[in-house]
């Protein structure tokens, strides 16, 4: 067995890994139009091999023809969809049809990487999908933590699930950077997405940025100082934000009975003030920093910084709008709608979480969202004003 | 076994029979805020008995404390509740939750009835929770037959399933009934509805009705005429409708390729012109009855006519609004908001339907929809002007 | 002058001094969906002249073409028109531009009169305009209410108006109508709308009517006892009605510094218990009849009794949806789509109000609002169980 | 009289110019919610006045305390106020009253300014109350326009109105600017606003920009290569918006019986296909941008490319989202919540336009809207990857 057969087989068991703990029933609901339901998660990420590579391979016909419009997500080039709050209303596919869609697509993949030689452009839409799939790895993981998490009997997804050992070393420690010109980008000759690609020079002021992230009892203070209630900290979309939302605490917590709990994939449990914060959207961030008086990093900032300090706990916000790198360049045909098309009105968060697959995450990596999203396991870094 | 519990476990297992054709996942989604998930229904009619007897079952505990906040469905008396619109969110509790909990209402109640001795309130109660489960029935069959009716995949709910023969009998015969003062309303002394009760006379002018319903052919007719497109035939608020909902057929019709299908249980087929309309909403009926220069009946016109046809094969939209029979009375109480709380801004239907539990309608029966409902199997009846 | 023409100018020009006491910013504005700009009032009166009745005069050209998309309100038949809540953000055509179009209109319209002899059936399209403009006065005083009532700074319309004396005399005094065969409708020969015609025949069971409409003191008892806080006494659809829009008094009460103020037509003043209530939908009609234990009366009782007694002081709620009479038919073309259109989703109110022109309305007339409506003047008379 | 109130009762008297073409009813209306009316522009920047200045005037009363409520815009320090989607539902204050509160307030600002000895930081912040009527003023215009182009009977503002002769002179140059570090930000010792400060170096990679603003003409080509409807050129958000509001020109566009016309100043005039391109939003100038293979430029390079050109005929979109400079801080008080809340989910626009008052702009001057504003003069620069 070749070598790209073997992390295909990898990266497409990692996924079904993931769902084992589910009940058929997790696999369908969509409580909120950014989440997907799992099994959507699982036919789409199939999908993209069928539609971007099965289709050259000879002889091979689909699955099912209704499936394209079914598991499509947003490629206008590729036809007609269901519309992304309806995924939710769908009872079939069957879980197991979508499971008999996957064996069916590997089988005929595998079959035919076997045979391969190694060519291109086949072996970069291979590392394509492969990356989608483990980005679909991580929003499978933030999904089931909202279907879970939202519902009114707070199942746990597996009462044994540990944390990894994410928690403060303690002391506030700030590292300096000196100014001068950097280089951003992606440099090596492995995977990159092409929001990543064109390395490019920039002027960066000197900075100086936490060596940690923010901790739970940190945002504690904020909360109970009123940081919630003044606006004076917040953006004037984040303030309409907070109050049309009635937001008072990250994702996730509960002031139940004077005490605040949390909700983790083990079921919910007493916060700890040493963790680190997550689940926070942009607008909470940034109003965070702003009550410290200081600043969100930059996504170049970063960039520079977590190099030498190995950084990706948590994806963080910075304060970058998420935009073209200098010479950036939209792919001909269904792949080039990958990034390009979504460059206006989201913030970059840079890092990685626990629900990254190993190994997906660099430190050129560009994720974004929303300026409201707060599903994803996201948290704050500090630089000093 | 007494007559009670063999009525009771009847009914309950009615309802278990009818999901029988269902995998997980269709018990789950709620594709529009009128639909209700299958599991819901379920537990819903559990939590009626739970809630309304077996807490008057001495040393009974409710199964989960939990399950008051997931399937009350309106009883403000009763607590808080998921909103209607959240239902098609909770992947738990599962269906293995919902049967388990079904068994132990049923296992309770089952041995409690046992020791009864017909001993009122409780037998009434008991009889208006197995009525309460017969209209959930009908709802259910419903509410599957839009999930399917409306996935993309059009899976049948039952290859076999065969429609029973409701079809014209061809000539377009009238009947007419004299001018004179009747009675409306229930009079026997078996189970009715609050909302029949109160039998009271009323003056009716004569009328000619027609003795069969409108024909699939018949309704056609309209739609080639142009009827979803000129106002004149239209209510203001139906013209509305039409318009914003780009309505241009009863529901499950689809026009394929030049041809008339229809979604059915049994999947898509072929419209038959001899089948009698149905899933048409009050606007639709009020429509197509101005524009054969004719209109629906009155609820009283349609009961003294029924009462001497034994009509019942399909729900009939009437004009008339839905409202209380002279000295109607809310029951104190959660019992009390039954019905009366509806009494405004809803239009009667008369009838029964093939989805209707047998023996659950009479000619009194009183159900009643938004003008805009058609997902229930409702149908038309004319009068001459 | 004939007579007809006296009465064609009467009409025209009470509509002009209801305006007297408006600045020219007062007629632009819609402060809700509901409520029309006062120059649209006065424009569309006009466009009904125009468009009715002196397209029928030889030689006659519209006086701007353009007008007819702006004026038309919504008469399917002729032709499209500026959507119904985009009327108040036209600043033009100005209040002096719209009086010139009523001043070109009354002249060709009333040379054209004293030339008639009293032809058909312009004679009758003439006392529809002249019954429509007349509704339109109280709409334009309601509307005027609303946009002067709404403003943060509370200007009076006209410092000196003085409500009619309209008090209670005190004792709760009720009458008892006998069962028995009443007949219902329009018998005279003098103008009435086609939704009052076709006198027909009814048993009513016997009922006890209040002689009185509510107070304002007996309604500030509901309020205090906790009314708008229990769900018990709301029809389902009212108890929404009342969280989503927050409702917790009449429209036009303010709680100010402890006390309850009322705005009128001469400002802000205080709230005077023995006056009649006024301005609530018919939610709170209904939810005040509950509360009290008794009901609202049904239009046909209303009828019956307000004949031997002469009501018509208010606008009173009936517990009867807007629906046809028997035999009722639409009037071919525009002039048809006057009232049938509407007889869906709407409540019946009787009587008349302050706001209502001498002469208006009658103990037939059918008023008619969608049950949250209470920015008309809108009253509650008590019926018994 | 001294410098300062000279170019105060300048900047004033401005503003009241550019309403005399209007009728009263123009002043209130809000067609949009991002429109103000008139008479509110001309309340608002009068109560900036009042509110930041002369309620440090020794003895000064408030002309009405009603109207802080009524004309504060998003100031949170400065208390409630009127919701921005209510503007246009608010008849009172008049146009009279208006302009009385601004004879009043030009008075006592006047007596005042007259005894001034040049004293901070009152001269800051009358700079900045000018400079904020300032920017009003070109609200004002831009709203004007909106109000009067959106009326069915498209009434001009000025017959006599000429647009400034902004035409292309024809062949398509460009020009090069060299990589390099270059400074960005103010750097004078005049008025700027907050966001143009701390004047930073930024690294630019080489770049080629047209020394032209894009055509109509050239706009028009997009159109007829159906531009519009291809998927490919549009940022998903901007597709949405496309679809959603079926947008298929420039705002005031209109192609009448197959010829384009454009809505101006001066009427409803044919479109010269020589004049510069206007009234597009962001998504339509990277669509555009992107059907040429081009790009929209970066705020850096636009400034850095304008100090040699000296443009400013038109707000230019670039392709930078409006974020803070490097050590920008915001103001205490409400003064800070001028800019900074806003830097979130905006595009920057650079230039400035017809209606911006002579000498407000510079070229470090920061504009800035949401991606699908397009009422004000916003044009198109390409830049070629």
């Amino acid at each position: 067995m070749n070598d790209l057969l073997n992390q295909f087989l990898t990266v497409r068991s990692q996924s079904e890994e993931l769902c084992a703990p589910l009940l058929a029933e997790d696999y369908v609901v969509q409580p909120k139009e950014f989440v997907s339901p799992p099994k959507w998660h699982l036919g789409h990420s199939t999908w993209f091999f069928e539609t971007f590579l099965l289709q050259h391979k000879p002889g091979y016909s689909v699955f099912d023809p209704h499936y394209n419009f079914v598991f499509n997500s947003y490629y206008e080039s590729v036809g007609a969809r269901v519309i992304r709050t309806d995924r939710g209303n769908l009872s079939r596919p069957s879980v197991a049809d979508v499971y008999s869609y996957r064996k069916h697509v590997d089988l005929h993949l595998s079959e035919w990487l076997d045979q391969w030689t190694n060519e291109e452009p086949l072996r970069t839409l291979l590392m394509l999908g492969l990356n989608h799939e483990q980005q679909h790895q991580e929003l499978l993981m933030t999904d089931i933590k909202y279907i879970l998490g939202h519902n009114p009997l707070f199942p746990p997804y597996d009462l044994g699930y540990k944390d990894p050992e994410d928690f403060s070393s303690g002391a506030e420690a700030y590292i300096q950077i000196a100014e001068g010109l950097y280089d951003i980008g992606y440099a090596d000759d492995g995977f990159c997405y092409d929001n990543e690609q064109g390395r490019h020079r920039v002027w960066l002021d000197g900075f100086t940025i936490a060596a940690q992230l923010v901790t739970n009892a940190a945002y504690l203070e904020f909360i109970e100082a009123g940081g919630y209630g003044d606006f004076r900290h917040w953006h004037a979309e984040g303030w309409d934000w907070v109050q049309k939302e009635q937001v008072k605490a990250p994702l996730y917590w509960h002031e139940i009975e004077g005490e605040w709990m949390e909700y983790g994939l083990s079921g919910l449990r007493k916060l700890d003030p040493e963790g680190l914060l997550c689940h926070v959207s942009f607008y909470e961030a940034a109003a965070f920093a702003a009550w410290r008086g200081m600043r969100l990093p930059t996504e170049q900032e970063w960039e520079v910084a977590a190099l030498a300090f190995n950084w990706g706990r948590r994806w963080e916000w910075t304060n970058s709008a998420y935009l073209p790198y200098p010479g950036f360049c939209k792919a001909e045909g269904a792949i080039g709608e990958y990034n390009g098309k979504f460059m206006v009105n989201q913030m970059v968060l840079r890092g990685a979480s626990d629900a990254t697959p190993l190994g997906h995450s660099r430190v050129t990596y560009r994720n974004f969202f929303h300026a409201s999203a707060r599903w994803q396991y996201s948290g704050i870094r500090l630089v000093k004003q």
